[in-house]
């Protein structure tokens, strides 16, 4: 095994440029809610899914047979669209074999950043599969925490904290202080992870939107998928 | 007292334009080593401080009288300047009265891109007189961690975590998770700073430039100066 796969984190997608290297696998995580959904709607049968920045380039689609059009601002579905950002919605054997195409405030911009590189999404839906996934590449991995409208998250980097220290036990270093800061939030979160973020900003915006299930969904979901969704030609798939 | 007060971390000078907001008080936090040997400068009888971005302009100041000059790039002093970036250095009474002119890979970026706001310097040199200055105004705070070239770094982040956890415990509110993210980093570093940054990048550095003597005393200075450096038309005085 080549001992020398780094790890480093990105807080904040605007940051993105500093670590940015195309060697790299980059993993973009937006825990609360994009990557865990776009986790969810591979496992319950979507073929793939169309990651657009606006509005506008969304409701291109909405028109077109097989599509379902999702779009989320401000953690709020928007009206007009089909979906918005719930796991729940994608719960059903209504998505099978369809197009998803989705517009959200954070995730997708970080994958739009990111498109140059091989990029995959993560969540705790998928976890597991990713942790096998990236041990068997042989390439450094960026962690791409989405975080919200440029500012950290706690969520997003607890995750990455998970995810980081679940590499290094398998011979990947660590390159940066992000790293090491994001292993010891997960440390001091694992306990209740719930229960940590009580005054994180964004499950209190969730909460306050009573999208309670969501967090406990996303945070502790009830399975795991085995799919690695991988960005390719601008549209994600199952790796 | 007004309890509307607000704190925010801002992890990376390259993010500063999301939190700046000119009623704030911005707090530059660049504690390996520059925002320390701001403070024990003072503390040593330098009369004034100006900052400068560039190795350029800190020369012009070389042949002046009343003035020193210190510059430091990648953690070393660099050739042909007086003085470089370890508080030792300060620790002398030809400094008295003097002009310090100071450049330095981070701590210096950070007093520049937050020039247009009431702007003060703090490290574990003045913690505890930036503790009472802070409450004493009636203002929010924005706590800006200097940072490594643009990447984040711990020991920045966790001085704002303690320095955010006294402001709360005073009636300040906090406004992001980086907050919260930097005062669990604290917690979990409190009982021996100097060990838990053991991996970090900048007291690696250090340590392999034989500064580890500086690192020490920055993290556990062995007294408390009662002075706040506060920038005022391009330099810092003494508030």
């Amino acid at each position: 095994m080549n001992t020398s796969k780094k790890i480093s984190t990105c807080f904040v997608s605007a940051l993105f440029e500093k670590y940015s290297n195309t060697e790299s696998i980059v993993v973009v995580i937006d825990v609360l809610r994009a990557t865990s959904v776009i986790s969810i709607a591979f496992h319950y049968g979507v073929k793939e899914i169309i990651p657009v920045q606006s509005l506008e380039e969304a409701k291109n689609y909405k028109s077109k047979e097989n599509f379902i059009v999702a779009a989320e601002r401000n953690a709020m579905p928007v009206d007009g669209f089909d979906y918005g950002n719930s796991p729940f919605h994608y719960m059903n054997e209504k998505v099978q074999n369809k197009t998803l195409v989705l517009t959200t405030t954070n995730g997708t911009k970080a994958l739009e950043i990111a498109k140059n590189h091989k990029t995959i999404t993560a969540s705790f839906v998928n976890f597991d599969a990713v942790v096998d996934y990236l041990i068997l590449q042989n390439k450094d991995v960026i962690l791409l925490c989405s975080g919200w409208k440029g500012f950290f998250n706690l969520e997003d980097s607890i995750f990455a904290g998970k995810l980081a220290e679940k590499l290094m036990n398998n011979a990947f270093q660590n390159s940066n202080d992000s790293t090491l800061a994001a292993i010891e939030l997960f440390h001091s979160s694992e306990a209740d992870l719930f229960s940590f973020l009580s005054n994180s900003s964004h499950r209190k915006r969730l909460k306050s939107l009573n999208m309670e299930e969501d967090t406990k969904f996303c945070l502790n979901p009830t399975f795991q998928s085995n799919i690695i969704p991988i960005l390719k030609d601008g549209k994600l798939i199952k790796a």
